[in-house]
């Protein structure tokens, strides 16, 4: 039997980051630099009467229906969709406008993967799979599998998982 | 720590039979007895070609938004809700339209559930709680923990699950 894998969405396949730096340019007239984000969530570069605005960016209708494809995303998930039962695990509830939008934004782009191989989840918490790999630690709390991390901006200082260096470092890991 | 809770959405919490008996009745002129949706599926009581009809109903946009609540689920619901780590888990993914009205129609009736508690899915079988009620039986072959089998038209002749009729039923097994 395959071993089953379950995959993040944002930061992991999809980049969200690039359109809410964008959308903070259009409405504060700044460009948050590599140097501001790192090691850190976007609500934490801004100036703390600021932060609320991202969570506005992700529920606005529309903002995940045309995400640019994280490098190699593709390649890779398409061969790890042959070897593993593979999932897509998104932590999308707290923004119930994305739901439709992620549907879609993954049949555009991820035509190989199937209605039944994705899940929309509040917490992740009730998913159990082999092999999560994903971008924030708190989703590994309650995991008994084998936890990857995806390399993002915001846990360059977080030690102590098996780390992936965008998708050629997960291709080394499981394929 | 409390045990985790998986709970079905359609034909347990929510009564999509009676719309789909009232679409039926408007498009082809005859309301669906008891007597012949007992024990089959709604597609399976229809002639051949318009077994597909279901289908449409069940991706039309609205279609869950305004669905009758079964009886006893709030209540029931309610108090499982401070004795369980509850999550309301559908296999919702096959009808994408749906997904954005299961949120709202859960928040209309079950207020007390919050969006970490929901999990939108293709298959059911990354999820993995203590216990999962259930009215379809292929929603337990790959899940490990108690099964409890919501009693519906369509499985009165499914044998050897642990079975609770109505809420009364699971208040029984669970309070």
């Amino acid at each position: 039997m395959k071993k089953t894998l379950a995959v993040d969405m944002d930061e992991v396949i999809a980049d969200p980051v690039k359109k809410m730096r964008s959308w903070y340019e259009r409405d504060y007239g700044i460009w948050l630099s590599d140097e501001q984000i790192h090691g850190k969530d976007m609500k934490e570069a801004v100036p703390p009467e600021q932060s609320y605005i991202f969570h506005e960016y992700l529920n606005t209708p529309g903002f995940f229906r045309d995400l640019d494809v994280l490098p190699g995303a593709q390649d890779v998930l398409e061969k790890l969709n042959r070897e593993y039962d593979l999932f897509i695990v998104s932590a999308a509830m707290e923004f119930p406008n994305s739901l439709k939008d992620k549907f879609d934004w993954l049949a555009d782009h991820f035509p190989f993967i199937t209605w039944h191989q994705i899940c929309l989840c509040g917490s992740k918490s009730l998913v159990q799979t082999d092999i999560l790999v994903d971008d924030r630690i708190r989703n590994f709390s309650r995991f008994y599998g084998r936890k990857i991390l995806f390399a993002a901006h915001h846990n360059v200082f977080v030690k102590g998982y098996e780390k992936a260096i965008g998708w050629e470092g997960v291709a080394s890991l499981l394929l």
